[in-house]
């Protein structure tokens, strides 16, 4: 049970709907437009390398990713790369955008659940491209769900803070829920928050670290096990 | 005087700072590089289609511009497009998200005399990237002037109640400083607040309004003329 926790931050991308994939399909598309210069795995490194290089001036999003994407495609092809090529490389990346953000089995059911039983507040809290965040939580018809919505640049102690500064609590009274242990559970278990982590498939490889064990982290594997711990 | 107001705003870009300046300037460069598909003017006019078309899905911004102009290199070049050339592109976009945000004459020091009334609360709120403008704030030196920062992806009366509420005030207690009448202004004057407007030299098109005489609106040439209605 999460003792004294008062507030319940969400993660939105890959915990409450699918998100990762969409740049997976993006970048196999690239990729296929750009098979003169490398494998799909090659060609991810390549990118890769680009997206670190660009994080700190652009930040996370289709929007950053596409700029990469591009920047990439020039280095390695030159002048050999045509306006056809760059033309499906841009809507290959807009497709991105167009996330229908349909909520992942469960999810629905499950805040409205934790919804109903009127103990928690209940925060959306996401970091990257504010107008794509918002459409998404629009798209995903879950808005109705949360008390507040937060969307921050990043996610660090810095960003849980003011969460806990802006609903009056302490970091003891928060748990977030997340998919990835680097933005939504290793921060909040350093202030003495609760992490409740729900791994995905998919993982963005800009967010890989390494995990560890800690009290008040709890693992479970698919979004309904919320349950068990809240009530 | 501002009567009753204890909330002055300020909009960020083409008030603090120069913003729109840059834009032009990437757009010169853009233009330098398609001279074979028209003059600047012909090319803004195809740029400006692109942008009113994707400001939906993409929003404000250095990012959604690079990728609308680049969307419009390809619509008009076709194959003839080549990797140099969108090199050259993204380089140029890139400068915009570069800016040095270096407050306009008198910003400054009007903001620290405000600032020293103690009479006000202070709130930047801009419209756009969420990370660029973070950016901008920072590297302006300004951010020690504001008491709340908001960034939000539109400024309608819906984000002008949401300030009012955050601060616990009526909108007839908030005075809005900025250089667009349509974002700036109008819509603060509609809800019974105070609208400051400070004409930019340089105004991006699609900020273009009809503007109109308001009992609470007050027009200065200045940044540094707003002393005379604090106090």
């Amino acid at each position: 049970m999460l003792e004294n926790v008062s507030v319940l931050a969400f993660d939105a991308d890959d915990t409450l709907w699918n998100n990762e994939t969409l740049f997976r399909e993006a970048e196999r598309k690239w990729a296929a437009v750009m098979s003169d210069y490398g494998t799909l795995e090659e060609l991810s490194d390549k990118l890769y390398e680009t997206e670190a290089a660009n994080m700190k001036e652009l930040g996370f999003g289709a929007k950053p990713y596409l700029i990469s994407v591009l920047e990439t495609s020039v280095a390695l092809a030159g002048d050999a790369l045509t306006g056809s090529m760059v033309g499906e490389i841009i809507a290959a990346g807009r497709e991105i955008m167009r996330n229908p953000a349909t909520p992942l089995p469960g999810v629905r059911e499950t805040l409205e659940a934790i919804r109903a039983l009127r103990r928690y507040r209940m925060v959306l809290l996401t970091k990257g491209d504010l107008l794509d965040q918002e459409h998404k939580l629009e798209r995903s018809g879950l808005a109705g769900c949360f008390d507040r919505v937060m969307i921050t640049s990043d996610k660090s102690c810095k960003e849980y803070l003011q969460l806990c500064e802006l609903e009056g609590i302490g970091p003891g009274s928060l748990a977030m829920v997340g998919n990835s242990f680097k933005s939504d559970i290793a921060p909040v278990l350093e202030l003495g928050g609760w992490g409740i982590h729900i791994p995905s498939s998919v993982m963005w490889v800009h967010e890989k670290t390494e995990e560890f064990e800690h009290p008040q982290l709890i693992r479970i594997k698919v979004f309904s096990d919320l349950l068990s711990y809240v009530g």
